[in-house]
Order: C-alpha cells, then structure tokens, then sequence
C-alpha cells in the first residue's frame, strides 16, 4: 500500500535519488515514442502523483502533446494539483473534459481554488460546473478573497464542535459523522456564531476520558488568522509559532475554513523562490521545463535595463577620458574598485532582502541595521583599502596611487553597504518587493559610485 | 488561553504588525534600563517563546546582559529552543544552572539535540546531566547520527502499535497510556522487531470502528526516512509529499523515531537562508543582531577573493593598455559589456541553483537546461547587441566600433549564460555546496570575458 520511494541514507545518495532515475525517464521517453500506453503505465502506476507531475513538467511541449496522449486517462486530482501553474492550462486543454472534471471532483477546495483562479471565466464556469453545489459554492467563497490571501489557501472543509461538548460527545460526532476531510488534526470549538474559541488536538482528545470538557484540553499553541492576511504572513506565522494548522476567520471573526502546515510549507517555498530569481534580476517564474526563448524571454527585460544603467557608468568615465589617457593604467585599475563594490553591495543586499522576509528587519530596527552596515562597510573598506593601496604602491611604484585606490575603495563600500540595505528598506517602505530589480539598482549605484571615486580622486590626486 | 497575536488583515496590516511594535521594544528597554523586572514580566507574560527569543536577539550584547539579568528566571525550555544558535551559548552562560536544567528538562528530545550538539563535551554533559535516563539516552541516539541527517532532526517519543491491533485496541491503549507526546498526528504500526509497516491518521482512527483493524486504514503517503538522510532532502521530501510526520529508521530498517513537518519547516527555510547568503557570498549565517564587527568580519573573505579575482580583469585590461591610449571612448564603453554579462550570469546561476535545490535539475536533465542556457544566451546576446551596437554607431559615428561592441555582447552573453549553469553544476557534481561562492566565480568570468572580448576585438577590428 506504501509508495516505493523510501529516502536513501547517505552511504548511497546523492540529489539524484530524489528525481526519478535516468533509466527510468529514458524508458518513459521510449514509450512514448512507442506509443506504448499499457508500458507507461506500468512505469508510473507505482509513482507518487507529485513525481508523475515533475515529470510531466520536465518533457519538452512535444512531448507532453504525446505523453497525454497516451497517457490522459490516468490524470487524476491529485497529478493535476501537482503539476506547476505556468503549464497547467496548456495540460488541461488537452485533456478530455470528462477527465479533468472527475479530477476536480477529487480535489481539496483549496486545490480546485489554486487550479481555476488564473483562469478566464468561461474555463472556470466550466471547472466549476464539474464540483457538486457543496464543493462548488466552498470554492466561490474562497474566490472573494484577494489573491494571495489566506482565504484562497484555506479548505473549507473543518471540523468543529460546540465549546460546551465534552471529549464523549465528540468521539461520539466523529464515529457518526458521514463525511470527514481527509487530513485533520484539530477540532475547532466555536460558539453558536462560529467565532472559534480554541482548538483540541486529535492525540489529546484520544487521550483523556469521555467526560473531560473540550474546553480543559484546547490548546495554548491556538491562533486564528485572517482570511485577508497575505499568504507570506500565513507561512511566516505558521514557522515562527510551529502551527500544524490555524482556522481562518472573516471580518467578523467567523470561522470560514482552515489552513494546514503542509500548504503553509509550500507558500514559503514559493516565496524564497520570488526571493532569489527576483534578486537575480530574473522574472517571477522560471521552470526547468521553459524552452530557450521562454527563458530568453523572462531574462531580457533587467538585461535591457542594466544596458541603460551600465550606460551610466560610461558617462561617468567618459567625463574623465582626458586623465585615463594622460594615465592609461587608471583604466586597468578601475573595475577593481567597482567589482569589490559590487560585491558588498550584494552581500548587504541579501542579508537584507532575507531579514525582512523573515520579518527580522522593520522599522523597529531599521536605524540600528543602517547604522550597523555603515560601520561595518567603513571596516571592510579600510581593510580592503590597505591591502589594495600598498599592493597598487608596490606595483606600480606610486603611493599618491595607492592612496587613491585606497580612498576610492572605503568610499565605495561605504556606499555599497549603505545602498545593499537602504534600496530593500526604501522599496518595502513603498509597498513594493524588496527583492524586485535590487541587485540592478545596487550595483548600478556600486559601479557609477566606484568609477568617479576612483577617476575624481585620481583627477585631484595624480593630474 | 490562547496568545494575544492574532494576525491582522491587510487592512490594517504592514510587515510591522509581526513583529514586537516600535513601543512595545521601547517600553521593554525602558524597563530593562530601569531594572524594572516586574514591569518586564508583565510586558513579556503574554508572548509568545518564539517572539521572545526575537526579542532577546535583537538586542545588543549589553543589553542582553542587563535584559538577562532581570528575566533568566522566567526563561523556559520554548525560549531556549527558539533563541538562534548564535547567541545561545552566551544566552545559557549568564542563566543560572538551574534554570538551565529546568528548560532542558521542558524540551523534547530533538530540542536538546539542536542544543547541545555544537556545544564542547564538558557542557554538553552539563546539560545531559539535567535530564532523566531515558531523555539522555534518546538525546544520545540521536547524537549518535552524523551533523545534518535526519538522526538528529528526529524526536524519538514515537507511539507505535502492533501491526495486528483493531482501532479498540489503539483506543483503549491511547486512553491508558501515561505518556503520550505533545504532539503526535500518526500512530506507527510495528512487527515485533520494530519494522515499521505504515501508520493510521488519529482521524481516520476516530472514525473508525473498533473492530476496524488497523492496517485496513493506514494511509497511502506512508514513506519512512533513513536516520542517515541529509536534513535538506527530509525537507524536500515532506513538501514533495505533503506529509506531516514519517517515521526515521536505522540502517536495519527499525524506526529509532519520527520527524514532525513544522521541524522539517524550518529545516526549508535555513536552507533557503543559506542558499540566499552563499550566493551573495556572504558566511553561513548572518543575523541582525550580529554587531558591525561580526558583520563586517563574515563578510570580508569574499570580498578579498574578490580583490584578487577583480585583478585578473586588471591584468587582462592592462594587456591592452597601447588600444586604450589610441581610443580612450573603449575605457568608458567596456564596463558595460562586462557589467550586462555579470547580470546575465548572476540570473543563470540564481534559476540553477534553485532547480538544484528544489531538485528540479540533476543528471537526468543537465544536458538539455545547459543547451537551454547556450540558446537563450545566444538570443538575449543578439538582442542586446543590436540596440548597444546600433547605439554605438550612432553616438560615436563608426560601424565598426558598434560592431566590435555587438560582437563582445554576444560572445559575453554566452559566457555568462553557461557559467551561470556550469559552476553550480559542477560544484554540486564535486560535492559542494551548489551556491557557495558561485556568485563570485562567474562574475569573475564575465568581467573578465568582457573585457578581453571587447577590447580584443577593438584591437584588431578598430586599430
């Protein structure tokens, strides 16, 4: 009954072990230019449906054309809510209506709000129109809520007791109750509002005598959330307080659903990924399943816009053209001080992209981060500035040299320091991500700032 | 009985609302300065462990001292947990012994485990000493377990059944049973030497009938994890499958204990912590409460690598010294080139090590994403080229001068394309870490590819 993919100890593993082996993906390949529908599924039949959809993920457009082709049938809930949301459209398209609405059928309302909320409102009508009335108005409600938020990531489908029952009467309500979610690990106690006032955990309520109150055992771990709460807010709640689950509740405080930890997990996973491509420069989304001109396509932009920021730096140089020719070494020696900038403005940069995303940074803190990474950026500049400036004294025999190198290199990572953790705060200040198109604006500031230290001082300095 | 942090709605709600407000912190320093321990009780008796340890690490070593000073007898085994490692050692120093033994007494066995495990030995018994035989003896088991597996992570308070027991029995045991975790959401059936054979949700117990047995109703996601798995595949596994605990066992397949999801949680997110900081080449770790010193001593060895690696750009500009004195426009126009190849390769590395991490990308599918990299490279080189060499024709008036500009761009997008792929892959083949220092390896390679191109082809295009 147990999937066939136990975690490998160390003395065999390696990252390979956790995608499916080449072999075996080599042998899918071949039965799918067999043609061969009964091999392939005799290949995937023992494969857990978040495996079946990576690989899904992974085969080029063509092949997924062929794959479904064979293979359509055997697409159940559980693949379909698996499989990443920049193809999901293009596998439901070619999947036959029956099958995509038995599939939905099989799906956890939060599942089905995840499927039809980037869709266009006749494919959704026709998503929903597949869900029982029940099933189907959980889902609208859901949809009222803003994108992102925790009404979206919640099911609806909890299991509540009134807060004057006792463990008994519980037992008793789950033992003859038709109809239970599959995962639950709470009960929630409301009031006859459905304000919920506490919950109890299975293992308790298995553990005390039928006559203790629900109300003794609730436990102390117990907040709610609300259903307009950012869904980053939800997954940072859920890491900070070890939730395993949280009810999730209206404006007016009514209980409309419930979030469970492994949802909560995936957010965070989500939102590191927004952390890094974004910092990188590269869109919201990369797959390894894009083809080159998607990737192409994704990248562009933030290359188009460092052209115009790198054109800064040019005219900054471009402003001393008269010294690098009378000192034509200048122009060896300036990306150095640039590059170094560039480094710590990135260092600062991560740290504090990271701290406010783990919300270890605010305005609590803000003055005495700055205030921290400009002492820090003034130390490492001196240290980098020593070694730079007697290196480029013995190198070339000139200690007017070394000290401009040197005086250029605290300057600019005075301003690498300061800028790594300014632009992050400045941007969340105004609502934005404070990873968005950072790193660009960083280093821009770290390049422009390193050139005309370096070129200015020299001007003075050498001319 | 539950804590007074209910998450807001959006309405309401910034980032701030997560953390201790602006005046809730300065009443706190008012009263430590004060010495005010009542006042501190009273402000801080309503929070949360985690909220606290935030606290505690956000103030500055003095202040820790004098907080310490006030408050070390209300610091539990929740707190203690929840304080970051790197403070930890400095936060159990200045604590009496005996609340120390207190809150290690309160932890469960993974907690202590965490604890102790980077402490020296004489400590380290210290603490065990606090705990009763059997509490030692399981922190000792685990400890027993290389740093980073799944041994150590685990808690090893499992509760087991006899794979031939109905639901009455699991019942009627779970309601006699003194002990039982805190928490615990799965009940793991075991033969008589201890193999574990699946588990039954405590839902789907409470729903069943007693004569139920209780291998009719174990669940599907049954997997279990070798003590010896590396923590950072525990994560990936649990948010691949959505489990919530799995059962860890030994080399002969017994289970030794259990992994809960909100530890596998937090394992996801360190990690993300470290790919985030390694990329921008920053150490290990880095916290806000890390003074200017701490901060600016993580960060200085890279920034030295960089010091060198930036001279090789140096000497390879310095080789062209004669083609900068006879066109001083290339010094000015060669940063960009470098600087658009140094984005490039910095949104190539950040999409690889991502798929790395996420297992999106390994041997299986290493070949298609590098040639994916090579054309979508080739692309935005073609792309860039065009509006840098149309716009150096423009500007300086000489076709050849856009051209050799183009040229260099698109050679340089390629580079930085592959590199950006092909450092973290090969690291990751060698057994590294995957983002460690990439950062600064493929920058390194597109500045100095950059200018070599550039000026290379101005030489023998232009002169």
């Amino acid at each position: 009954m147990t999937d066939q993919t136990p975690i490998p100890d160390d003395q065999a593993a390696d990252d390979e072990d956790f995608l499916p082996r080449r072999e075996l993906l080599d042998r899918i390949d071949a039965a799918i230019q067999a043609g061969d529908a009964a091999l392939l599924n005799t290949l995937l039949d023992p494969m857990h449906g978040a495996d079946i959809a990576d690989i899904i993920e992974r085969l080029t457009p063509a092949e997924r054309r062929a794959f479904l082709t064979l293979y359509s049938g055997e697409i159940d809930g559980e693949i379909l809510s698996e499989i990443d949301d920049s193809i999901r459209d293009e596998v439901i398209e070619q999947l036959p209506p029956e099958v995509v609405a038995e599939a939905v059928r099989e799906m956890d309302s939060d599942d089905v709000v995840d499927l039809v909320e980037d869709m266009d409102e006749p494919e959704r009508q026709e998503i929903l129109a597949a869900l029982d009335a029940t099933d189907r108005a959980a889902v609208q409600q859901s949809l009222a809520y803003p994108e992102n938020s925790a009404g979206r990531l919640m099911q609806s489908e909890v299991v509540t007791a009134p807060e004057h029952w006792t463990v008994g009467e519980a037992v008793a309500f789950l033992q003859s109750e038709e109809w239970l979610p599959e995962q639950f690990y709470h009960i929630v106690l409301v009031d006859p509002r459905r304000h919920p006032l506490g919950y109890v955990t299975l293992g308790r309520l298995l553990a005390s005598s039928h006559a203790t109150p629900l109300h003794d055992i609730t436990e102390d771990s117990f907040r709610t959330i609300s259903a307009f709460a950012d869904e980053g807010d939800v997954a940072y709640v859920f890491n900070q307080y070890h939730l395993i689950s949280a009810p999730v509740v209206d404006r007016d405080d009514r209980l409309v659903g419930i979030i469970t930890i492994d949802d909560a997990m995936s957010v965070l996973d989500e939102e590191h990924e927004e952390d890094i491509l974004r910092l990188a420069g590269v869109g919201d989304e990369s797959h390894v399943s894009d083809g080159p001109l998607a990737t192409a396509r994704q990248r562009l932009p933030w290359l188009v816009v460092n052209l115009f920021t790198a054109s800064l730096s040019a005219i900054v140089i471009s402003r001393f053209e008269d010294t690098i020719a009378a000192l034509v070494a200048l122009a060896a020696l300036m990306p150095i001080v640039a590059s170094t900038g560039g480094i710590a403005g990135t260092q600062s940069l991560a740290v504090a992209v990271r701290a406010l995303a783990t919300r270890e940074l605010g305005r609590a803190n803000a003055r005495r981060v700055v205030m921290r990474e400009l002492v820090a950026g003034m130390l490492n500049g001196v240290c980098l500035a020593l070694i730079l400036g007697v290196a480029g004294w013995l190198i070339f025999g000139d200690v007017r040299l070394g000290m401009v190198l040197g005086a250029a290199m605290i300057v600019n990572q005075i301003v690498a320091a300061l800028g790594g953790v300014l632009v992050p705060l400045t941007l969340n200040k105004l609502g934005l991500d404070p990873a968005l198109a950072s790193g660009t604006f960083v280093t821009t500031m770290t390049d422009v700032m390193g050139f005309f230290a370096f070129l200015g001082l020299a001007t003075l300095v050498l001319l």
